[in-house]
């Protein structure tokens, strides 16, 4: 009887969460691919089309670093779901506002991959880009701290495995506001600071998130092993 | 016998409803992730960018708006579709027709974001932009309407809920119509309505759309309990 | 033993077209979704900008009539993944090719919306629109041809109900050539009927094929019933 | 009890790779429709448009060798995902990357598009398109080659089905280095060859596939007849 309580409460969480899932994959997916699109050649004929496209390079960085970024949220956003046990109404709310922040970075993405190279400008697209990838590692962070304090965590989930995923999100803010200052006067070191800072969430974090459900795995088997 | 009538059905729905799901989710991230695209830096050399950048408000804010609607809209689909036991032919075909609006919503959005500051032609886009925003809410309710009267709901679901979400759903027609007469004296402040109204959809409607399963588990569960 | 055989096939057809579909499906919304980007207000101030929206109806035809076309491939799509108990290579092969025209679509389009009214390119504009929505049906209609033909369709499938898919997919081949006939002279009829076509396609069609399965339901029933 | 452990790992595996291939299909369906993007009618009244639209003719060619690649990608992430037992930090780091060069393939279309019938930027063009193709098809290779050494493979995988979807995505690293240095000289001959790489790799690669599961099917059969 304790187990048979077990299955429902699955299903409907994938009828929830599902949708969700579904639909947030499908804006990081498409918010990721649209990037693309901030790359442009010049109008015009070029006859150095070589030097032209070479010339692009900060198209190229924009383009690596906010990938990058799209990708270690879209990471986050993965591992935040697979501990979640359900949703709530601020959740959702929570959700759609992070997923209108990652939506938002083809923008100065774009911005970025125009300016560099004109003095002025460059330090304030370099400063824009930098203040809304904080925003948006601020929000997948701030979504995971609310599913972890209102409950919405799988009652199976592992404590250590918890906090493990709570330090990972936590977007270094401090580090993050220097490579924001640092945006003021040498903007490109900057964004490769951006990202240093996406490399840093997608290559480390993993390792964890991805090897802890074999002790899962095992107090599942464990448990099977109990019954019969 | 009675309890093996419900696993064919479910996996029917699944089959028939999971593409119309996977569907109309893929159209409703891509419109609201294509929505950034309306935001543009003029061509030029922009040697006050950060003024020019703060100068873009206006499509910021028809960002936030039809985010905010097409999520609205998301929602309520959503909530739709989760108590839905069927779908029909006019089910379809209206559900066809309503992400024919959301998927046009792009336009209008760039059209505001483009014309805030002309006098007259601020006033024509705000226009628009109500009209369509009113349409699209409205198919949404037309296809509850539809989905309760030909009782393509969930036999299951409870009146009060159904009733519950009906209202939720109603777009306060008379309130729009305000706004889109408002539009023609003061275009921002009606948008800025439009905004308020998607938060109204977003904000408390959910709230009682998402508590409400546990009435619907507890059933089931003393469902189970009856059985054995 | 006999039952026992059924569920492994499905299993399987699960893995093998549930990523058909959903690469599909993507294509579909995405195509679908992109046609608004074919709207464009011509550049420059515009004091006159109701007159400048009126005046971009062939847009908003174009806009309705692919997306209805997009719509209807994806019904005619829909249903034949649904009878299909599984795929082969040239099956894929082809489906890729109906994804190929369903993906180039927003170009004709374009270019109808771009062209109608300047009289000669008027007529280069329907007349290419309409051999492209005539291929991409005709591709469909193939797909499924093929299927049957290469006993690809689910054994339990009625023989009428195959039949009747057949009928309602084939293309009206004749009325196609007469209306890209006409579209040499009478370009905006022309597209008019091709919304005709499409209309045609999602509307009664489904009423068929999403009526049939009620008496596939009663199979099932009946199968249900004798083996306990 | 034997039989009771290969659940588990099939529903955890569904969780952990199921919204990898979520999220990559999305990408996928998201380049490959994005690619229409890259064709364009130059501004201008176009009195003879005919002969205009017929002067795209590169923009076609590119449009369908890009199509054909990114499907080809498609089919051979699908075949490597069939295959996979379960995910590690590295695979899902390669995958992204592999991603990251899939989403990036419409800007070298549109520049392979852009400057055919210029002669030197037409060079530049061909042998970009042909090292960022090159570079895709590696990192697919890469990806299997690592999941087969990894021991991410399923344990019940044929041996010889391994070897043959290894041999299968074995970009053909030779030939394509001569299609590059081709297309230094003659660009367009080059573009034909990779799409002919690309058919190579939809065409037969698909046959074996996809004829493969029938002997898996065989033997699950026989382990069922076996157990009762």
């Amino acid at each position: 009887m304790t187990d048979g309580d077990e299955p429902p409460p699955t299903r409907r969480r994938g009828l929830r969460t599902g949708r969700l899932e579904a639909f947030s994959d499908g804006v990081f997916a498409i918010a990721i691919t649209l990037l693309v699109l901030d790359i442009a050649v010049p109008r015009g004929p070029q006859p150095h089309l070589l030097r032209t496209v070479a010339g692009l390079w900060p198209a190229y960085l924009a383009y690596v670093v906010s990938f990058a970024t799209i990708g270690a949220v879209w990471l986050g956003h993965n591992a935040i779901t697979d501990y979640l046990d359900r949703t709530d109404t601020t959740f959702i709310r929570l959700n759609l506002l992070l997923l209108l922040f990652v939506a938002f970075l083809p923008f100065p993405t774009r911005l970025f991959a125009d300016y560099i190279g004109e003095n002025r400008p460059e330090r304030v697209a370099a400063t824009i880009y930098g203040i809304i990838l904080l925003l948006t590692l601020t929000l997948l962070w701030t979504l995971w701290r609310y599913a972890v304090r209102e409950g919405l965590v799988r009652p199976d989930a592992d404590d250590e495995e918890v906090e493990l995923l709570t330090q990972r999100l936590t977007p270094g803010l401090g580090g993050y506001l220097v490579l924001i200052v640092a945006g003021l006067f040498a903007p490109v070191i900057a964004v490769i600071g951006y990202l240093a800072v996406a490399l840093f969430y997608i290559l480390p974090v993993r390792r964890r998130w991805y090897t802890v459900p074999r002790a899962r795995r095992g107090r599942a088997a464990r448990g099977r092993a109990g019954r019969s």
